[in-house]
């Protein structure tokens, strides 16, 4: 068993920007020991004033969209054109079956990995959706707090996971390639309507002609969706994480967003919308963790439920034996 | 107060197609007297093996879009040239506040609503989204049992009522007006990509052309979205409520897609899977409804939700804290 340290030692550590200790407190919220989860509940309290000052991105895309790559290069970009610290931290439930297809493996993103200014955090392992989605949000307020500006988080785009990156934070990029086909059918529906902008990636060499005809299409579809409470037009662009080409103006149109959200109170609305979202969500999940590991419940959930799904008891009903139970 | 009639009254009334005894157990539904919902589940409980055997279909579409009147004529189509017998129910939840926006007033339909093949129920009022809900889809059941085997179930395409019909219908058609601008403004982002059918309204006259233009736009960016578990490609089509025209083309849609699922058995699935859904939402209903309710929750609840939005206290730590209390 790893050693533990005192809550003051994380959080000294934390805001001093020691990664060792940011890394140490990560795997205490990832922990499933409930007296690991009561001293990480304790260091984020301690640094939640100092958290929340960072933008927050999430990018997601169906596998050989090239997100690796893309945020690799984006990445760097960040870093050296805009003098930005770096945390990059995924969700990825199905890496609990297949032992890690997005960022479970750093080697994948070489470059960013060894540069100072980059922190990157595999998926965590072995956990539910709500499990993963609970501590990647946690995981972004210990990395604000050791000073990194700038938070991307990474899914794929095939699942729910999608729903909880949006719902995490500022920005939300959708990595599309060019060739609306087969490709496209990856990608789960709704998706689409939760970006604020779309990339069309590996913009390069044949491609190029492609991935622009694409962009045209995606302009014209998003803009007969209708325009979300933040006042912002989804915006489409190509780019080439193999040439470096394209990054420069997916950053401006981030910076374009943050500044109309900024300017017309958005941001500031949405970041507390989330912040209550969390919080009922989490009330609902203690509500149902704790109904449905009751013993009564589990005996009969599945008998019940059958009879439900056969149209031989009313969904109602069902549930209100179930409920008298406990 | 209602007379109240014994179980037995009211399931023999709805299976013999007693309208009077129809309405009067909708009553039951809709009622908040606690011996009123426990009569309802017991007639729903007996009729249930006779419920099921209906096409749901649920229409959606911003106000001014033509509902009612779409209704009136596509309603009367299907009783007269699909001999149907057809129930019309809605969801509303803001007629809790207009006083009944929709169906609030059954004259808006009035052919229909003097038509001996078909039924009208408006939206119940002075209850939540999730109330609205749950009387609609016990509504549906009593329906079915009393034999009405093509349910509408009609929503306001603006605010969160519309997920809710799309989990408890068949087929999900959305009505738009052609000059997609400012009309489309209203439309909640998400409902394009629930739809399985989109209807323009109002193709005749000066706007036969522009709504074969808006046709095939829509037709287009829906070939962006991928492909649902249905294997269904979602067509757009023209009509006229004024004209009677293109009713017949939204029928045969819905026949074609009736006839793929039922052939894929993607139809027997959603059933059995919307079936679960609502057990499991009334569960989490249950539960929140107790929680929230508890003493000592309500005198906390708000207090500790503004430190949660202003980032004083974190979501989860506020979570586990409000759960303590119970």
């Amino acid at each position: 068993m790893a050693k533990r340290f005192s809550t003051e030692t994380y959080v000294k550590g934390i805001l001093a920007g020691d990664r060792v200790m940011l890394s140490r407190a990560i795997t205490l919220v990832e922990s499933k020991l409930f007296s690991d989860q009561e001293l990480a509940q304790q260091v984020i309290n301690e640094v939640l004033p100092h958290a929340g000052k960072s933008v927050r991105i999430g990018i997601t895309g169906v596998p050989g969209v090239g997100k690796s790559t893309f945020i690799e290069a984006f990445g760097t970009y960040l870093i050296k054109e805009q003098g930005k610290k770096l945390a990059v931290l995924a969700i990825d439930p199905t890496s609990q079956r297949s032992g890690g297809s997005i960022l479970g493996d750093k080697t994948r993103m070489e470059a960013l990995s060894m540069n100072p200014q980059a922190y990157i955090r595999p998926s965590p392992a072995g956990k539910s959706l709500g499990g993963v989605t609970r501590s990647t949000r946690e995981t972004i307020i210990l990395c604000e707090a050791a000073g990194f500006d700038t938070i991307i988080v990474e899914t794929v785009g095939v699942g729910q996971s999608e729903t909880a990156v949006h719902a995490m934070v500022d920005f939300f990029l959708l990595l599309m390639l060019a060739g609306a086909g087969d490709e496209l059918q990856g990608i789960k529906r709704g998706i689409m309507e939760m970006a604020d902008a779309i990339a069309i990636t590996k913009a390069d060499e044949q491609n190029v002609q492609k991935a622009r005809a694409a962009k045209a299409e995606y302009q014209n579809a998003l803009h007969l969706y209708p325009i979300g409470p933040s006042g912002w037009v989804p915006k489409v662009s190509t780019c080439s994480a193999l040439q470096n080409t394209g990054l420069d103006a997916i950053w401006q149109t981030t910076a374009d967003y943050l500044e109309l959200t900024h300017n017309n109170g958005f941001f500031e609305k949405k970041r507390r919308d989330q912040n209550l979202q969390w919080m009922y969500e989490a009330i609902r999940q203690g509500l149902e963790d704790n109904f449905y590991s009751h013993q009564q419940v589990k005996q009969q959930l599945q008998s019940i439920a059958e009879q439900v799904k056969n149209g031989q008891k009313s969904a109602f009903a069902a549930a209100a034996e179930l409920l008298r139970l406990v």
